[in-house]
């Protein structure tokens, strides 16, 4: 029962919506998923690395002898339990976090959107690194705030530059280990100059680390959440330690701010799964990560010098790298005439295929810069994928 | 290692993080849920109703077969076959939906949020029922519209009477099949001339749809998505027919602005897991709902009578209430001079527990209503909990 010649719609959408842009990576993805392509674009992490006996036996676990919480609804903050744990691991002698100060999210993604919408005003300043992760601009840009750009060097984020575009900041931003997408991480005194500075000027410091745990050596840097849990918001996820794909990720901050970020999940979705939750619980309750993480950092430390001694062998002079001591990401800097778009171009035809670096920047792009991931690629293909690439470049030259 | 005497943040949240408020009824769901009170406040669905041991079996397969997949990142519009399925089921001889058209949602609270953030900005004018869904009116205030109200009477929304305030309108949000608070539905007839009137207006129509398969008799009505799939956007959820605390919900519209919504989602929370999406798709793909659905059906339409049955006998002249053919909501109307937020007070003391009309209002609140559930509760102690509310109101009548 069809209505006779509707008028079409003439779609009118917010302003915001107007902002939206498909992540150039997601876009690459599509194309580089082709079994034929080498592919040092993804930001996924390994599936080697997925314990899926354990969590096949935590979901039997928990639907078995507590289907019925599990499968109904739960509370906006999240399942207890968990937050107490996460909230004693994040805990240090000198600072007890609170599992009152932990909301968890469907994903990290999600705390991101949850922020924006609670700090950011249109023109409101927000404080961003140089490069930074693509997926934070992209959440914070749809509440059309103004970027300004923090600068890096070869350590990673400069705290003195700060004072220069604090004025009416609502936060700054920053990935301090490993970082997506150059690899770098902030020395022990960056982070204590970088808590300092935030804390004279008042600027809502944000902590993104997925990657943390993933220090080669196995000894992580200290969390600035620590150094200041009245003035730093930290985020956590299981993304890169047990699996993407069940969406499970945490932010951590001050009372004030976590029970307006709640309300706000309330309103985007009500909660996220409780089953996930008590699922990760089950996983991780009794020590499962100490054993599992050190078999990620061993394959990813592999991957990684794999990698690094390929370009070094491979890649013409002139071309200078990160020297990532954790993570997922190595970043390339190419000599200033080389478009790293255009690269691409040449790179997918001899099936090779990486991240321009352009979409990471806020402002002032670097052209001539791009992102390795090598988690996912075997060794030899990553032998032969550089060689393949140091060739492209070197015609370059 | 913490640093020395840190200034306090002064936090400064966005203007729509101070329309922010905790709902209502998650507020008086954390009073109600202890074992002492007869609640008829819930919205949650009977977990004598899930299945647990098709999930388990269905998680069981889904890692056992595919699980480095299930673990991994998806792609952000969700699923393929579980799109297609629901495509599929949507689909009549006269109207097709296409799976490009549906996009997986983490509940169907984070499609209102998505349509919300694509469709609305501050000030514009979006139209609801009178009373609505209090989780659309949460999740749209977000993004600070002007709501205007569009009439109801005993049949449900009146759609003659949307052209009064359709100017400039962005959306016209309506529940018709066994609405929450209301438990009402619209007619064939209503439904026809809201299409009408939506598509001669040029307003997208939202026909949010949790509850439409749970018709006692088994009947659905027709969905308004099939009579104008270019101008009415269609919402359903797993949550009714399945389990709700798995967080699937999904939103159909037309392509412009399925892509868009795809986009904020891509920015909100990158996607849905994967793994719970080919769970479900494992559960109901071989017709599982047909037989499951009516158990539902049954429970609820048996419950819903002993309490319509109750009231008949215990509730005073003078107070009028709603027969649903359907879903899980009783709406109750007292006599004008009884306050509704007043009886919850002494209805509490009583242990009996109830949602006040109140919230439910976007304009100008009706405050001698309330919303009674009885899908959670046994039918003894449905009928102890009508006496004591039917005492309560001949107190004050």
């Amino acid at each position: 029962m069809k209505i006779e010649n509707p008028n079409p719609i003439e779609w009118r959408f917010s302003e915001r919506a107007s902002q939206l842009q498909s992540s150039f990576i997601r876009e690459i993805l599509k194309i580089t998923q082709r079994p034929e392509i080498i592919s040092f674009a993804g930001g996924l992490p390994s599936p080697a690395t997925f314990p899926v006996e354990h969590m096949k036996a935590a979901f039997d676990k928990v639907l078995s002898t507590d289907g019925k919480v599990a499968l109904q609804y739960g509370p906006t903050d999240g399942y207890a339990p968990l937050r107490e744990w996460i909230a004693n691991s994040l805990s240090t002698d000198s600072c007890k976090i609170a599992p009152e100060q932990v909301l968890m999210t469907s994903g990290s993604q999600q705390a991101l959107d949850l922020l924006g919408k609670v700090l950011i005003d249109e023109g409101s300043r927000v404080l961003v690194e140089t490069p930074s992760y693509l997926g934070a601009l992209q959440a914070f840009s749809v509440y059309r705030p103004e970027f300004k750009s923090v600068a890096t060097d070869d350590h990673g984020l400069v705290p003195s530059s700060i004072e220069a575009v604090a004025e009416g900041a609502r936060m700054l931003y920053a990935l301090p280990n490993f970082q997506n997408p150059t690899g770098r991480s902030l020395s022990v005194e960056r982070r204590v100059e970088l808590v300092e500075t935030c804390a004279r000027l008042g600027i809502p410091l944000i902590e993104d680390d997925p990657y943390g745990s993933l220090s080669y050596k196995g000894e992580p840097y200290p969390k600035m959440l620590n150094m200041n849990p009245d003035g730093v918001i930290y985020m956590g996820s299981f993304s890169k330690v047990l699996t993407p794909g069940i969406r499970l990720g945490y932010v951590v901050a001050p009372l004030p701010l976590v029970r307006r970020l709640e309300l706000a999940k309330q309103a985007a979705d009500l909660h996220t799964a409780q089953l996930t939750q008590m699922v990760v619980y089950e996983v991780v309750k009794d020590g499962f990560l100490d054993t599992h993480i050190p078999s990620i950092r061993a394959l990813y430390a592999n991957q990684c010098q794999v990698m690094l001694d390929a370009m070094a062998e491979q890649f013409p002079a002139g071309v200078h790298w990160t020297r990532p001591e954790g993570g997922m990401f190595i970043w390339v800097t190419l000599p200033k005439h080389i478009d790293a778009m255009a690269l691409l171009d040449q790179a997918l035809a001899a099936k090779v295929a990486f991240v321009p670096g352009a979409p990471f920047y806020a402002n002032d792009p670097e052209t001539n810069t791009l992102r390795l991931s090598f988690v996912t690629v075997p060794p030899e293909r990553i032998r032969d994928g550089i060689a393949i690439l140091g060739k492209l470049i070197a015609a370059q030259m």
